[in-house]
């Protein structure tokens, strides 16, 4: 085993594997094909841009695992991975992209090989990373295995943060903060949309001291007047106006791990409404963190913050917030739990949170909002600090 | 209609359905349910990072398209596809990554409503965005209708470009010259490298004169020493040395299209077998070049390639290159063609590669690319020009 290139001990990666086995006995899961990129690292280590091609991890309950890739990938797993050169496999260069075999063809010939041709195997059936193609071939090579549905089995072992992660979440908590920073202090009229992206990237990346800036895994999102009536647009060459808002919904990152983080800049004179929101917005994270406490429900938050938005008038109907961690484009967020009134998870100590109540209206966009931290006891810790209000500039 | 917001004409869009069409009614297809988010935006315009979410296009045989996503992104929708904002439709918000229910539900009611519960409905099996669970979901919703694998319909139909989008891949040909000479020009010895990314990535996105730049869909790959032996390794911060290659693997964006270009740099001097090497590679582009004709076939290329390599004893045994254009992470190829041995794909004017035989041998990874056009007639026109060789910092 080397531990030297992967970013954790030993002792984590057993724990996260003991975690992860625990449910896969409790499921009757013989056997994992992971092919979440955020699982596969969570893992393994495993961190590389190879993720437009199939592979993924192979866990047994009983050995260690198998990265399982494209050929010429596999120098990559060499260098990330915790485990032994021969628990590393990859397939040949002529199954990428074919129209006439597929990856999973291969794969299956490893299973069958180690013993798991009439396996109960778990598979991420609603992950970007495993198409409707390759459980169609999977299934078909495999038709004495049963397919077991395992979406998030590995995502829910990874929402209680170990101490190790927490320092990683903590770096780029400090990144965020230099970031959304960067943006309110350059956002001035006239200053093209491109070039304030280019800076906030250039200091993301740079990173802060010896803590140098990986790639997030969503790009700044920065949109100003009505763009940012959309939660998701991109940004352009256009030249900051007088008169709008514009939102930053960034995030530092850290070997992986991120600290998303949002806030607002107007410049000018905000509209009354949009000042009355923001306030609202301010109580509404307030009572939000303070009913983010162990014991508590996710939805506690939610209603929480519901409350305090209700009255002013602005009914969002969208979840405000979800769990943050490792990830990999396109999704910072992990996909379990959804701060919102249907969720009824416990929290626990050492769970994170985009606490996010991003609002999306007719005329402007507002987003305001923290990376937090469910603590022993009592409300949240919030990984940022910057101020928790709508930035003017006039 | 309006066509204010989104890239190209009235005229390129109405080709675009035209082509998308045919190829329907000759496979007997009546509608097509398209995921990628490259395919969306070629055929609607639709651009944000909502593709995290379950969304996509539905393509009738004889209407006009309809946006389909999650309801806070419609607002996104309205404000870059080229269709009325009644041909957008929204899902609600309690569908997101839910446990009991499936957006693949809310698509199901939308197309029956549409009168196509019996229909032939062309889904893209194996795409990113399009899962196994949403396949499961849409199928079993969908009891009386035909699913039909369209994997790629759309992506063959953008292989030929039109000259409106010749003219944005020159733009971001002139992105991907910047920072590649960024890349070169900086590197020394002691400079950390993700001082060296921040660097170019910002270079890319403030793009060149009034041509901003957008986000390339595959971060820059930019390793060094013995992590290019491995093709898809991302920065760290460790300082540069002397003794070890860098190979930048980089792509300028224009308003989402893209122009791979990739040089390799060593501090000191190189050992005779890189120098072989390269001489050899730079010899097989040549070949290459001069081969990637119109009425040539794909695998021509590839073998031109392949001789040059064979005379100094390298067998790469990967793929040379892939169609690129439009593009959404996490891949700026097409996935359609592949420049190998095995693929007689016939090579038209107007179609676009990036050809790439990257080197990533045992001690080392050399990448020297180009991103090129086949012409009306004779050799390929290159869209970069940075000179094709080993850059040496002594």
């Amino acid at each position: 085993m080397s531990y030297e290139n992967a970013p954790f001990s030993a002792a984590e990666y057993g724990r996260r594997l003991d975690k992860t086995r625990r449910e896969m006995e409790r499921r009757g899961i013989d056997l994992l094909f992971i092919t979440d990129p955020s699982n596969q690292a969570w893992l393994t280590g495993y961190d590389g841009w190879s993720f437009y091609v199939h592979q993924g991890v192979i866990l047994p309950g009983d050995a260690d695992p198998i990265w399982w890739g494209r050929m010429q990938d596999t120098n990559g797993a060499r260098r990330t991975v915790w485990m032994e050169n021969d628990r590393i496999a990859g397939y040949a260069d002529t199954f990428v992209q074919s129209t006439t075999c597929h990856p999973m063809e291969d794969l299956a010939g490893h299973l069958r090989q180690e013993g798991f041709a009439k396996a109960r195997i778990g598979v991420e059936m609603d992950n970007y990373y495993y198409s409707a193609k390759a459980h169609a071939v999977l299934a078909a090579e495999l038709p004495d295995a049963t397919m077991v549905d395992a979406t998030g089995l590995v995502n829910w072992q990874r929402m209680v943060k170990s101490d190790e992660e927490i320092i990683f979440m903590r770096k780029a908590a400090r990144i965020s903060e230099k970031i959304v920073r960067t943006g309110i202090d350059l956002a001035r009229p006239g200053l093209r949309k491109n070039d304030l992206v280019a800076q906030i990237t250039r200091a993301g990346i740079e990173g802060v001291g010896d803590d140098w800036g990986d790639y997030p895994a969503i790009v700044p999102l920065t949109p100003s007047g009505l763009d940012a009536t959309a939660p998701h647009l991109t940004w352009n060459g256009e030249p900051m106006k007088t008169g709008e808002a514009t939102f930053f919904e960034l995030s530092g990152c850290y070997r992986r791990y991120h600290a998303p983080l949002c806030r607002t800049v107007f410049l000018g004179t905000p509209p009354d409404d949009m000042v009355r929101a923001s306030d609202a917005l301010t109580e509404g994270l307030e009572a939000g963190l303070d009913a983010a406490r162990p014991g508590n429900r996710a939805c506690d938050i939610a209603n929480a913050l519901g409350e305090a938005l209700t009255r002013v008038g602005i009914e969002r109907g969208n979840r405000c917030g979800y769990p943050i961690g490792i990830s990999y484009p396109p999704d910072w967020g992990e996909r379990t739990v959804s701060l919102r009134p249907s969720d009824e998870t416990v929290l626990e100590p050492g769970m994170t949170f985009h606490f996010m109540p991003g609002l999306w209206l007719d005329r402007w966009g507002l987003e305001t909002t923290e990376p937090i931290l469910i603590r022993e006891s009592g409300p949240a810790e919030t990984f940022c600090s910057v101020e928790r209000k709508l930035f003017v500039k006039d």
